[in-house]
């Protein structure tokens, strides 16, 4: 615990003093070594430490937020307005990082041609869930609306034009061209933005790598974005955060979580084509246990890439190695380093004390999911909700729609808190108090002990905004 | 027309002779070269070609069954009985194979310890799409329900202790093994049985390829299998046909369909990994059309592995290459070759002209579902519904569940011969009656000119046979 003390006066000058910290303790890795991931340390931060810019904190703030022990709640300001009077809530995690690193954004920017003076207007939301420090969630936080709306705008022609499909051949300056008149699939407009988002995503992750030649870019995060276009809401992950819909207190679910247990088949796949990036130190295969070298010869459950069920295999001297997907629920991890499969930054996390690349397992994909506003009513109670695996760790999908349903309900329906302030009463469901054993639910479960960040978009009012 | 009555004389000494015709036709085949598929001449059949057992063909119905002209519809006979009172039905093609390349298999059978006298029940219904010849459409109605048999024997002592999870460690023996008392994951009996019938469908794809040394067996198959055991109703599906259960008139989907438009994202992760499969021939990167030479430089629509949505790249050189995944629906193949990416068989399918296998793309594992039948209940008219493409591409699920609702609903319930008047009802709904211009649906729209095999099995009165 001095140790620990030390470890946050350190960090707490550096972050007053406008120095982005290393993370010293990584998220989701079993081992403890931590430090592998972090860039030289004489290398200045990308962007240095904070909290979103909205939430508008002072020094003194900003250290109180750091509080392990009392896990203050920060909210929206009275006085301060998101686009769209979105509601947010945030609290740091209960002492496994020094550090909040969850990051968030919410954005109205405009989509225009480099020399066009039409533009269109995107609001963007991201909740950034970091691990192994905050410099990949920070970076993220600061730069993928933007990445997201300048590739928008070299399409910005073929959106103005919203009702004829996109050309499938371009000429070299972007405009239309028409070969001869040749048949093709036919791509919807929906699916060109789909694919600008897929691509940002890769652009984001590849300039993480690439400016960590200049700077320390600590860690990596989870991705989670909302993207509102031209009537449609498109929301993208890559990794374990969650958004929902509730809409007439109806749960519509708007994301997967891609997690060692989700994925487990495409790793192992990989594993399997690729055995190199294995080292020697890993099998593909799943066991339901370590095996002991004594059981050499005996019969094992397995599962392989291509299997979902489960069948006995004579034990041979290569299923001793440690397997790549081990562990169960929260637990389960990649080669033992990581929780979860997709997201960005991450190119120097290493298996601990060893030279193997967790990489090419962990995908920037995102995958995309689209909700037309446009075609829905809403009500004043419908909302969309994203949050950080911290949130939805300890509520469900249920008890997020209901506490939200019944907090907005009860809420003056002119009040533009109202959101900020169901954000705090759902963080504060899923944190708990603390008492004698810990962080408590009102049942006296184990609150969450990670870091939480929880945004609430109304979805009234804004179906036929451009 | 006069080479092809050629050919279909010669088929038919061959096949009254009971020697096995080679397929000249490859069903999902773009081009007409066929015969690489094709063990050498001199081989004798694995199995001769027929129709299934059950229907009891004299050779002049068999030879009958084959009239493209036609298309006769095949029955059980009345006074035949299959398991379940199980209806069956099925139809030759319009003529794009002499042969109807479909197969099915229905049977009772017991597992047991290869020394014990106590036995478990298992029904099986397969039904096997073949292109390519009958080959491996035979031999796989022929074996796979005896090698699923023969696995589930082999984990009987499981079986007989339902209320038990399996062991994770079996002694050499194959009696329970427990080193200390570990903790691992807990397996369920369902999902031994699940992997039973994965491993299954590996072994069965490898036992044609082993025994083409020694064997003519053409082709390869899509292979659809129901397997009842203990109270369950496992599905299990590799390639393009279709189960639904029907209950109380609603459609629960049981099977997904493998075809390249579904797989695009499997297959070109393949071709991405490991880039020598393709041969220098195919690149793995879907563009909406083919490219023109004179089109380098300028921008195309295109998705690779990792999108969902479509974006524009420049076109470089390699992107000339013929695409791995092309065409759209029914139309859409992989490597210009097959349009169907999972199933048994095909070991040696090679892309026309060339020396680039199919095989590392088409996958015989099959997607297994599971269906409680003890926790359900069910009425005379609740089925499974079992059919092959031919079935499926013009009638739709919803069609298909209502046309046998209303055709059992007028039937006499005691009626043994129930389920299979409804299914040559529903088969004659998708073949259409012969007309000028081709096989015509009572709307006029063009009806299957496919082979079609259907089974409808009651799912009354079994939830708790054992």
């Amino acid at each position: 615990m001095p140790m620990m003390m030390n470890k946050v006066k350190n960090a707490m000058s550096n972050l007053v003093g406008g120095m982005m910290p290393h993370g010293h303790h990584h998220h989701h890795n079993h081992h403890s070594g931590g430090g592998q991931t972090c860039g030289p340390d004489s290398l200045p931060p990308r962007f240095p430490y904070g909290r979103p810019d909205f939430l508008d904190l002072s020094p003194e703030l900003l250290q109180y937020s750091t509080e392990h022990a009392s896990r203050p709640v920060l909210t929206l300001k009275r006085g301060s307005r998101l686009p769209w009077q979105t509601g947010y809530a945030e609290v740091i995690n209960a002492g496994k990082s020094m550090l909040n690193e969850d990051q968030a954004s919410c954005e109205k920017v405009f989509v225009r041609k480099p020399s066009g003076k039409h533009r269109i207007p995107l609001h963007f939301w991201g909740v950034f869930d970091g691990h192994a420090g905050s410099g990949a969630a920070i970076m993220a936080s600061k730069l993928l609306h933007r990445l997201i709306r300048d590739r928008l705008g070299e399409i910005c022609h073929l959106l103005e034009n919203p009702g004829s499909a996109p050309p499938i051949c371009l000429a070299k300056n972007g405009s239309p061209y028409q070969a001869e008149s040749k048949k093709g699939k036919v791509v919807s407009l929906e699916s060109l933005v789909m694919g600008v988002i897929e691509t940002a995503f890769k652009q984001m992750d590849d300039l993480i790598e690439k400016e960590k030649a200049s700077y320390a870019i600590s860690g990596g995060c989870c991705a989670l974005a909302a993207i509102h276009l031209m009537g449609k809401l498109y929301v993208a992950n890559a990794g374990d955060s969650r958004a929902i819909i509730i809409r007439n207190n109806e749960v519509i679910p708007m994301t997967n979580e891609f997690t060692p247990e989700s994925e487990r088949q495409r790793l192992q796949y990989l594993g399997f084509l690729r055995p190199e990036l294995l080292g020697n130190e890993f099998t593909h295969i799943e066991f339901p246990r370590r095996i002991q070298h004594s059981e050499l010869g005996k019969k094992m459950l397995y599962r392989d890439h291509t299997m979902t069920g489960w069948a006995y295999k004579t034990i041979v001297e290569d299923d001793l190695k440690f397997p790549l997907i081990y562990g169960e629920g929260k637990k389960a991890r990649v080669m033992a380093t990581i929780g979860v499969t997709r997201g960005l930054g991450d190119h120097d996390l290493k298996v601990y004390n060893s030279n193997i690349y967790i990489k090419p397992f962990l995908s920037c994909v995102p995958e995309v999911k689209v909700y037309n506003l446009d075609e829905n009513k809403h009500g004043p109670d419908d909302v969309l909700v994203m949050g950080t695996d911290g949130l939805w760790d300890v509520t469900t999908d249920r008890e997020v729609a209901d506490a939200v349903s019944a907090y907005l309900s009860c809420c003056d329906p002119s009040d533009p808190m109202r959101y900020t302030l169901a954000a705090q009463d759902l963080l504060m469901r899923s944190r708990g108090v603390l008492k004698e054993r810990g962080w408590r639910l009102p049942n006296e479960k184990l609150g969450s002990g990670d870091d939480i960040t929880v945004f609430i978009v109304p979805l009234v009012g804004h179906e036929s905004e451009t």
